[in-house]
């Protein structure tokens, strides 16, 4: 195979860390300084390798080898390039730098593909910045909904709209729907990503295939009403207690959790915000009010049906047990995604012939890999090990598992872009 | 028996009312303007009816009708003048219009007690403006620490030392501890108050005669520590979830009250604050750290450290299964207080004898009668069926329920006061 060319991306990694470092951790803004700084980067490292250069009406950046046919379908990889606040400096950016590892080692070995491979930079996947998710990808198949361009930014409270045409973006084509890209004109999207939760570093895998991505289903506004009182002077049997109302479904959704694994489901449920109002909740009040929010991932539709009517039948039994009553509020989340199995296969295999033996796993996070799943494309994932989860400054990705990680990427891009090397050497 | 002057007291509820109205509810300030305007009218009202009038270094007011032995231990009765912010109008006040409704109706029919009667109209019962209980009857017993004068209003920010020296008291007297109050010169302390809670009006009694006062065991300030982590990333068994630890507690504590009032065990258990972190939970992150305060309360010293220590040994199971940590902060709380037996039983009678069934029950609400219980003086209190709580401006006191407490509140006032009336006729 031809050897990715790792010390640009050693390199790319401290530009970045240096272009974002924000003295606690990275912060690459969504449509703010921070992402475009990255952006430029890229597109920099880009124009010195030769690769052509394009951008979409969302600025989402494409980074092109031409291949020998140009009309055929795209071979794409690539990730995203912004963080949350205080974020790592891998998660996101890793994918997009894997791809340009893998494109300067063909270059500098005189390799070129059968068709073209694209590196994208992708805008805007965090949903930290503007509550939306798959700003970028979804824009580049002109998807995205024209009321997300109003949405406002957490800190600087401007629209989408503002921040993507103070940055030269198009927001009216935007408005439009138009799209950057054709899912009949893309052969495959391969993203290198890595790992955010704690499955690879705990079972001493160096990398993941990814065998789906979790959809989700959400109440992010929820809320149990029961009723104030006096927390000395009413008897048990007299209260409507929100907060023990709450931590009854929160125990017996613990188990129901339990007991689906073991019927073979695989779900996350999580209950990540909790709180009684500031306003009115005493330490000397029985509890009349808790807002919640309720975060259920699947890779099955079934299994987040079942986990929603398993919450639901819960609180209604604990409305009529404890005389108080659950408000869900707008219900939000995500279709599930999933992934090529041929490609899968071919991710397997890459690992292996790179001398790793690789864990097959479901994606509980979202990816813009999702985007590209269910426009209908052939697509995989491959995480790579890292330590202490992602979205914060401690995150680590030890640099021989990415190494591995490029390898193995590089390896199904050239199978996929029927890449010819030099002299006949096999590039793959 | 001598009628107390109902009149009198309708009339005092309507001004009092009037003088503290805010809008919505009831706010009359501790040791600010509502509290203040409460006390000149009880003051006022006394003057009228030719009562004793003295203030002590707290401002506490003491309203004498003096009796033939001015020697002999007095026999006091009141309550506290101050409420919650949009409170109700009953609250407290109920015990010091009570008091001058009684008095009322002696000095009306000529009637001359062989003792001293005094109606204490008691300042700064409530916490909910200073971090202290029980402020102004400690302070009658030169008993307030020095360190509370130094507290801060929670809507002012000025210090008690401020306030009360603002409206003439003498902070530096309450400094050295001086006391209004010798318990060897007091032979009883009768409080009439309206119930906190739902059991009078849930079970159809006018009157309670309060058979203790609970003390409490309080954790205002406690923590779950866990880890933060991707909730769509991070495995169930991978998790350290301070939600669900806490969920687990507060179910498993549900259960263990409900087996220690199987038992036989008088209590209450309340979670009235539960609280993830604002800049650090998210719907889409395991929770890592969740804030609660824990009020315990019972009449029994042994319930509470029984349930003190199930509260501690369930927290160190479930750190052990959970992979967190509880943090306590500081204890706060208070101890429980008898009710004086013979007190209780001319209550009864007294209730009986107007023609009401009086219910017994403990309070679970601390008051000042705690204060003068814990000095070791004889101790009562009456409690008047009022519904939907205290605290909030929709308490309601029905006024025939009211005027049998005052009438049998007279009755013992005038059994331990020795009440001559005139022509030889029974004043009891």
């Amino acid at each position: 195979m031809i050897e990715p060319d790792m010390a640009l991306a050693a390199r790319l990694f401290e530009q970045l860390h240096a272009l974002s470092f924000d003295g606690t951790g990275i912060t690459r803004d969504t449509y703010g300084a921070g992402e475009q700084r990255a952006h430029a980067l890229m597109a920099d490292t880009a124009q010195r390798l030769g690769l052509e250069i394009r951008r979409d009406a969302a600025l989402n950046l494409y980074l092109t080898l031409p291949g020998r046919h140009r009309d055929k379908p795209v071979v794409m990889t690539g990730s995203h390039l912004d963080s949350v606040p205080r974020g790592g400096n891998y998660d996101g950016a890793a994918g997009v730098v894997a791809g340009l590892a893998v494109l300067a080692g063909w270059i500098r070995d005189g390799a070129q593909p059968d068709r073209d491979v694209t590196v994208m930079g992708v805008r805007a996947e965090e949903s930290a910045w503007f509550p939306v998710s798959y700003i970028g990808s979804t824009s580049a198949f002109g998807l995205l909904s024209p009321q997300a361009l109003s949405s406002r930014r957490a800190d600087t409270g401007r629209t989408l709209s503002e921040h993507i045409g103070e940055l030269g973006g198009q927001p009216e084509a935007m408005a439009r729907g138009e799209a950057a890209l054709r899912p009949e004109a893309i052969d495959c999207f391969v993203e290198l990503h890595i790992e955010q939760g704690p499955v690879l570093e705990g079972e001493g895998h160096a990398l993941g295939v990814v065998t789906g991505i979790c959809g989700s289903h959400r109440y992010r506004q929820a809320q149990v009403k029961g009723r104030y009182a006096h927390s000395g002077a009413t008897p048990r049997t007299h209260r409507q207690d929100a907060v023990v109302a709450l931590a009854a479904l929160i125990e017996r959704l613990q188990r129901e959790w339990r007991d689906l694994e073991a019927a073979g489901h695989e779900l996350t449920l999580t209950f990540g915000q909790v709180n009684t109002d500031a306003r009115q909740a005493d330490f000397s009040k029985v509890p009349g009010q808790v807002s919640f929010c309720v975060d259920m991932r699947s890779r099955s539709v079934d299994t987040l049906r079942l986990l929603d009517s398993l919450l639901l039948k819960t609180a209604g039994e604990l409305e009529a047990s404890h005389g108080v009553r659950f408000e869900w509020g707008p219900v939000s989340g995500s279709q599930p995604a999933v992934m090529d199995e041929a490609l899968q296969q071919a991710l397997r295999d890459a690992a292996l012939a790179s001398g790793v033996q690789p864990r097959l796993l479901p994606s509980g996070a979202g990816h813009d890999a999702a985007t590209f799943s269910n426009r209908g494309i052939p697509t995989a994932m491959l995480f790579v090990r890292n330590a202490n989860g992602s979205h914060n400054p401690d995150e680590a990705m030890d640099m021989d598992d990415f190494a591995s990680g490029v390898r193995s990427l590089g390896r199904v891009l050239a199978l996929r872009a029927g890449l010819a090397g030099p002299h006949n050497r096999s590039p793959i």
